[in-house]
């Protein structure tokens, strides 16, 4: 039985989903946290909608046993895909990638314009437009979406600033200047650390990054329900997160230091079934 | 009596306060916002404390009279110098900008270097450099603090990108890289507008955006007091938000636009005393 000192959990198909731990660290630092990245089997986007389930409900159960409070589906694929299933499953609330950045962009956006950057299978899901549509409800958005295939390896080689880096996001972006969009959600977890670089390409167009707005949700579901850990006496920089991961590929200390800003401890490797 | 209904009020010296009531619009967008903004004593930096304190009455006493919910003292000199008094005298929550930043930095510098940019009043009073050292407690941190006085008038001039504001700000900045801090609170409200060029400058350093924090503060304060507003249906983008000014200057929309991105109403004239 979860409770106010239990872990939030989360699960992403590998790594990129530490840049949503980031921000949940950032904004929750009182939190105990568990990360279990599916490593083994990554990547989830190319797989079938039924296998990536599959794969989604193993991740949840994983985590339930672990006693987590809250369980922050850190992929945007699965969270495309599998949220509905997760949160049938789950004792605990379940936040995912898509409606929280949806949201955000309805928000942000003035002249109803908005771009949505991700993988191939997350653009091609439409998860995002039929999201922000449906929210958006009587209001007209223009939604303009954009696979960036490349950032994922690029990002996972470190080269943020890397010359290469901006050519193929000058390449990428391009489109949504003629657009004229002033919003852009980083529909992929790996995108927010190119935030800095696609801030220079497209300097006046609001950027979303959906696990900060994860991380905003979160904190108003756990204090609703009298979960939120206290903080107020937490300062050091090393934040309580165990990480659980289904393979554990050599760069991943490397990649784990590029996506967090913090070193982390040693993951631990577990089988799902 | 403020209520679950009730407003965030907001104050500051100026327009500059605007930044702050973006982020708390970003995070809390079910909310209704009262802003109030000094422009006919403006700035408050350059003032005794005594005066700092007296006007910052002045401008509480205003908000309380609006029945707001909670007081958020949107000037990094007013948080530096008066907050005491504010909250002694409020009724309801009040959150400055020093704590929040200063924790924030706390948290995120891994090497304990931390620099602070802020207006030469701010950076005179020590009160983040204070308050970094006090809630570090035993933990050493290094606290690096620079006055950037042009950044004020070319952030109101809408000079965010412009090649001068860049060569100023390297002028600025340049010394934080012999420091080698990790990062960078951004300690005067004009200064996260230009956030992207500070990032450009300084590219491996974390800036911390006092506002944002304060606004995650507010949420869990909010929370805990059960007077947070529902925004799950939300979905205009165009807050709900009342500007008053003690003077209304030719330029306050223009400013109002590039502080806020959204349009704002008019803002009404009010006398403090």
């Amino acid at each position: 039985m979860s409770n106010q000192h239990s872990a939030i959990g989360l699960f992403d198909s590998g790594i990129g989903g530490l840049s949503v731990l980031k921000q949940f660290v950032r904004f929750l630092p009182g939190e105990n946290f568990i990360y279990l990245g599916d490593t083994a089997r990554v990547p989830y986007g190319n797989k079938s909608r039924q296998t990536v389930i599959e794969y989604s409900k193993q991740c949840t159960n994983f985590l339930l046993n672990q006693d987590v409070k809250l369980i922050v589906v850190a992929c945007n694929t699965a969270s495309s895909v599998a949220l509905d299933v997760v949160q049938e499953m789950s004792s605990v609330p379940v936040i995912g990638m898509i409606t929280p950045a949806a949201r955000a962009a309805i928000l942000a956006t003035q002249n109803s314009k908005i771009g949505i950057i991700g993988t191939r299978a997350t653009v091609t899901s439409r998860a995002h437009q039929d999201e922000i549509h449906s929210l958006a409800g009587d209001r007209e958005i223009e939604v303009f979406a954009k696979s960036c295939p490349l950032f994922v390896p690029l990002v996972e080689e470190g080269m943020l600033h890397h010359n290469v880096t901006r050519q193929i996001a000058e390449e990428y972006l391009g489109e949504f200047e003629a657009h004229g969009i002033d919003t852009l959600v980083l529909g992929c977890t790996h995108y927010p650390l190119l935030r800095q670089l696609i801030g220079e390409i497209l300097p006046n167009v609001e950027l979303i990054d959906p696990g900060e707005l994860a991380a905003i949700k979160a904190i108003r579901l756990l204090a609703e329900n009298g979960l939120l850990a206290d903080d107020a006496k937490i300062i050091g920089n090393q934040p309580n997160a165990d990480f659980y991961v289904t393979d554990i590929p050599d760069t991943f200390f490397d990649i784990a230091n590029i996506f967090l800003g913090f070193p982390v401890r040693k993951p631990q490797k577990v089988d799902l079934e």
